[in-house]
């Protein structure tokens, strides 16, 4: 039997699995939130622990790593995490490889859902696609050929940081209108806070108000979605405003790119029909004619990471 | 010696040439102009006449061919030309092999462009890249992992309609504000026409009125590079933005792919270095920090469809 080990540093949580190569079920399956104020080490020492009551006493043949941030996949090697201090160059691979003696891999997140969603989801038999997460951030990993594709630097996939309206808000990365600034969901809620501060009225988000009983500190991408499946009008147009940017995006990469399949995963894609119709609509209206793709949810859910870091274990 | 026959069918001219595999010189060369209200018979019986002449009694051992308009490279088949008509659907590569009875391949000319510039150019050695013509359209063409990258239906490149100005102007695939719309030659030569139009008192465009006599319709990309150059404002404003869309674009292809290089050609990269400076600028603001690239000038010049056909013939 051949054992694969699958972790998932997730940012606000931690996973682990085990699984035997081509099954497509868990032998065991452990799941903790990272700790608040955590860092590295604490994360390293939780996922430790994980594992080891996840192994008790056999030992994995090979070991498959999501991380939720930028990684260098070639030497496996973290470059930092925007959630958690004291990853920054943390040669995570090589460590794994010392404790357990087996061969690991390490890639991002996004790329390793890509990964997974190839092998296992909803782009099984597709040789060229894109999976995009848009949740707390919006990122993306790329099959080609019917392997990822990376980037020279393993940078590859930064849709969230193409610029789709120069006269947009500024995001965090010091552009106006890239499609995060845009389409994630806190900024989203930090859209719709900043709009009822300034509207002396109350006119608009009555629904929305009434979700957060007041507290507009409360808003998240979520709450816009329920506020706009009950009609809030405010809701309703930054969601749109989102799934346009989103759109817009997905069309300029098909000009692009030309991938037979987008796959959409991530929180923000649970935010209802209007919102997947504006994104297919603007991304065919952005694409040209004769380009043709399709825009499909991920099928793998929360596991994606997890069955990706399986996909990515098997390929070596 | 094995002979390589290579054929430049380029909307404007017609070209042919032959050489020996592994040289980088022409033993023969013909150019002619495609005559005006040709179709795709009077093409193919000019380009015939330049074949005849260059072969005499040889035969070659295989043919390259670079088309001015989408292909399909799997088959052979030319989609259509924008420029010549009767060219829908043509079997180019078929009817080359029925003729010569020999291997034929045939691809579009940003494709074979980015193929000549790999091989025999500035992409030498530069495993990604992405070449972009920007003249009478704006064009791109991928090299990805060492070959060439052409999208589920050989679409993929066409940043010319990426949109990176959805407030900009109308172009004719239907979109606002794509690069096309604002860096080709023709639109910036159509921007400056209509803005000299509207303008009264004949404040501004002194330099570009007087390149061309006051004959509006004189006006052309290469014109409005001369006025700019010769310190014309509005020439200067126009060619700018067009860097601009242009900046834009390749700063989002970076971050989406992240490719080692991008080479740019085409008659508007001799706008000179105001431009290719807003440009670069341009690009590596909308690049995010972390992603490396290099954007360079094309080595092979109008000859990069040529070199380029013999390098798709070389790797048939």
């Amino acid at each position: 039997m051949t054992l694969i080990l699958a972790l998932d540093f997730g940012g606000t949580k931690l996973a682990a699995a085990v699984t035997q190569l081509g099954s497509r079920e868990w032998l065991r399956y452990e799941r903790r939130l990272s700790p608040i104020n955590g860092n590295a080490t604490t994360d390293l020492e939780i996922m430790r622990s994980l594992i080891h009551s996840l192994l008790q006493d056999n030992t994995p043949d090979a070991i498959g790593v999501s991380f939720g941030g930028p990684v260098d996949a070639t030497t496996g090697r973290v470059r930092l995490s925007h959630h958690v201090p004291g990853w920054e160059n943390l040669p995570l691979k090589h460590l794994l490889e010392e404790e357990f003696a087996v061969p690991a891999s390490v890639d991002n997140d996004a790329n390793v859902a890509a990964l997974g969603e190839h092998r296992f989801g909803a782009g099984q038999g597709y040789d060229s696609l894109f999976y995009i997460t848009i949740s707390t951030g919006v990122g993306g990993g790329w099959i080609l050929n019917g392997k990822p594709w990376r980037g020279t630097a393993g940078m590859a996939g930064e849709i969230g940081h193409i610029v789709v309206n120069p006269a947009g808000p500024v995001c965090l990365c010091g552009k106006r209108g890239c499609v995060e600034r845009l389409a994630s969901g806190p900024y989203m809620a930090e859209d719709a806070k900043e709009y009822l501060l300034k509207q002396a009225n109350h006119v608009q988000g009555k629904q929305l108000r009434s979700l957060v009983n007041d507290n507009l500190d409360l808003i998240t991408g979520k709450i816009i979605s329920d506020a706009a499946a009950q009609g809030d009008e405010l809701a309703i147009k930054i969601l749109q405003g989102g799934a346009w940017a989103l759109g817009v995006g997905i069309g300029n990469v098909a000009n692009l790119i030309n991938p037979q399949r987008f796959i959409l995963g991530g929180s923000v894609t649970k935010a209802g029909e209007h919102w997947w119709n504006t994104v297919q609509k603007t991304a065919r209206e952005t694409a040209l004619p004769e380009i043709d793709f399709e825009i499909v949810a991920a099928a793998l859910g929360d596991d994606a990471p997890l069955w990706g870091a399986v996909a990515l274990a098997e390929s070596g």
